[in-house]
């Protein structure tokens, strides 16, 4: 029934070179929260066998895959054991073991994206270093070791304190605006990086085919609350100078194809007001501002990643209608079972998506689900996106 | 965690009756094909707990769900044990156990739709006599009960004999032209029907609340090849005379509400060249006339049947686009492993969308997966749906 396709020969299940025929390949995901669920509800679509590694038999993905394998990503023995089960393996975090992925790379493994770009990306002082050799356009900054060394710096100010390793979603992140702030910086390798003048954010994702073709979807905007400085929204595609949008286009693409490794990237930059295009960080991974592309794309980036690891032709990126992205977080102050306010008041809405990630439990910030607004008049995505910002909310059963 | 909801008065997983809060429901689906899998690629938009009833462990349904019960769907015992497990339960196939259904409605699980629903539909004389009963316009018929009988109606020739209960996908159904097809006839309770001269077959899927509210997807449109008299491709909105639109709506909304119960329901009507609207059947369920909403249409009939099951408003089934599906079905003379050929040709072309339901096994005519096409042009459709049908194929690995 199953060949081992990719490790003899054969590629990827095809029965011969031109594509032809295809039959079952066996596919592993490394974690299981909402952008495995994701992955995996886009896996339906086509015959491949899936496979999960994660902690928490109750994660998002857990019930929709063939095969859940209750492990630790950052395990060696977890990792290798899983991924020697499977023909290829994917990641929807950074926070995995390597070593046991370059072991299972050069054991045959298809590792996608390889192990080699998810060890630059899992760092940022390596990260850092990487746009520094390939010429990629990004925010000055120095890496420190100590916080004491943090006042030698003080010409970087205001600047960003990133943790070199272990931070995400907001956490290891500090804002060091005077010197006063020096004591919140991070007493271990980190980056500091100094604070660019910003006047858009974007997000451009970038598919690359085994074959090492490649192809982009166009820019997301995320539009960030004033006064919180929080994400508000994404709209996709940004509405963006021509010059912009090349040097953005330009720059994601000369990056990811710097890698050298096959995989779905999500490339994060800083517009500045003078039009100047700074890469702020990069993920290896289908990521949050790819979410609208499930239906306001031909080809969502759930499905392009499954095409790259199945090696069918890349998809198309092209958006079918302008979009618009809320997430839904978990409501500061509530802490406990989940209960969706207002759900209802969004559901009745004409052309939104309403996606939640199954999590039973919320927490202040949580990603609990999203929503997508499609619509060909950017005005009524933003009109809806606050409207939904201000209706639905994630509190606690029992708050 | 779980409150049993809908037994205790509460609506629905509402925490109060003003829809305002949402919490956690089960629900159960019977029948595990490629109608269950794309149910629940559409549950997992949300935070309800999915169950299975299926005797193959391997059908395309089976891995998707949190809870995969072995089970036979037409047993009693099986369906009740099943049945009690879940809030709300609904059908994927109509040949179910009634009795088992009626005993757990009356026992207050939510049954959608109603056991007296299914009930009429999977029987066709029944159904036939419920169209009378309701002043549905269809076709000219009489019941017989035995081969010999069917001399006597040589009037009612060219004719359609349908087995009353148990056929399905063709099976169970003959075209009787003239007096020497009378020995194809069936020897068992049976519908005679008058063939209809028809210009254009359509399909209206139908949402019922559990409200009782109602909306209706855009008709679909069966195109036949005209040599083999199979379905070929279908095209959504179909492109029909005012009066013909309305009429086919008209007479949909009528028969579904007739049902007197919440669910999803496909109506399939044929349309006379003098532009007279009959029904032809109907399901009482997610239906292969009704794919090309997952991505065409805002709400797909599977993300509205989930609305119904769960007390949700009714979505949106306006179309965001015209498209096109093409069921793809197993090659005649070939039965055993499937394999995909030239899967990669039509994978590659830029607004289709691949659906391929996982199953390992191929017959001639099985239905294997389908392509939908989305574009604003009909000339595109029709082109690529052509193109498809003669590109991709399902064969056996050692055919």
């Amino acid at each position: 029934m199953h060949t081992n396709s990719t490790r003899d020969g054969n590629k990827n299940g095809y029965k011969n070179s031109n594509f032809a025929k295809i039959t079952l390949m066996k596919a592993g995901i490394l974690g299981g929260g909402q952008l495995g669920r994701m992955l995996l509800q886009a896996a339906a679509n086509y015959t491949v066998e899936t496979f999960v590694l994660e902690n928490d038999p109750h994660c998002p993905a857990a019930h929709l895959c063939h095969n859940f394998i209750l492990g630790d990503i950052t395990n060696f023995d977890d990792v290798y054991a899983f991924g020697k089960k499977v023909d290829v393996l994917t990641i929807e975090i950074e926070n995995v073991n390597i070593e046991a992925l370059e072991k299972l790379e050069a054991e045959g493994v298809k590792v996608i994206p390889k192990p080699s770009a998810i060890k630059i990306i899992k760092n940022k002082i390596k990260q850092k270093g990487f746009y520094q050799v390939n010429e990629i356009p990004t925010s000055d900054f120095v890496v420190t070791h100590t916080k004491e060394s943090l006042p030698h710096h003080h010409a970087f100010l205001p600047a960003v304190h990133k943790l070199g390793e272990g931070g995400y979603d907001g956490k290891g992140v500090q804002i060091i605006r005077t010197k006063d702030d020096f004591e919140k910086g991070f007493d271990a390798p980190s980056v500091l990086e100094k604070m660019v003048a910003i006047d858009k954010e974007l997000a451009m994702i970038v598919a690359i085919a085994q074959d090492g073709s490649a192809t982009l979807y166009p820019p997301a905007e995320m539009i960030f609350d004033p006064v919180l400085n929080l994400l508000d929204y994404q709209i996709s595609p940004a509405i963006l100078p021509e010059k912009v949008s090349w040097k953005a286009e330009a720059i994601a693409l000369k990056l990811v194809k710097a890698f050298n490794s096959p995989g779905l990237f999500a490339v994060e930059l800083f517009v500045t007001k003078d039009e100047e295009v700074f890469v702020n960080e990069t993920a290896p991974r289908v990521h949050n501002s790819g979410h609208h592309s499930i239906e306001a794309n031909y080809s969502s980036q759930y499905d392009m990643l499954w095409r790259i690891m199945l090696n069918y032709p890349l998809g198309n990126p092209d958006a079918i209608l302008p979009s618009a992205i809320v997430n839904i977080l978990g409501a500061e102050g509530h802490s406990g079972e989940a209960v969706y306010t207002n759900l209802a008041d969004v559901l009745g809405m004409d052309n939104v998506f309403v996606h939640l990630y199954g999590k039973k439990q919320t927490k202040p910030g949580r990603k609990m689900g999203h929503v997508t607004i499609m619509h060909k008049d950017y005005q009524d995505l933003r009109y809806k996106a606050n409207k939904i910002k201000h209706t639905l909310k994630v509190e606690a059963k029992n708050s």
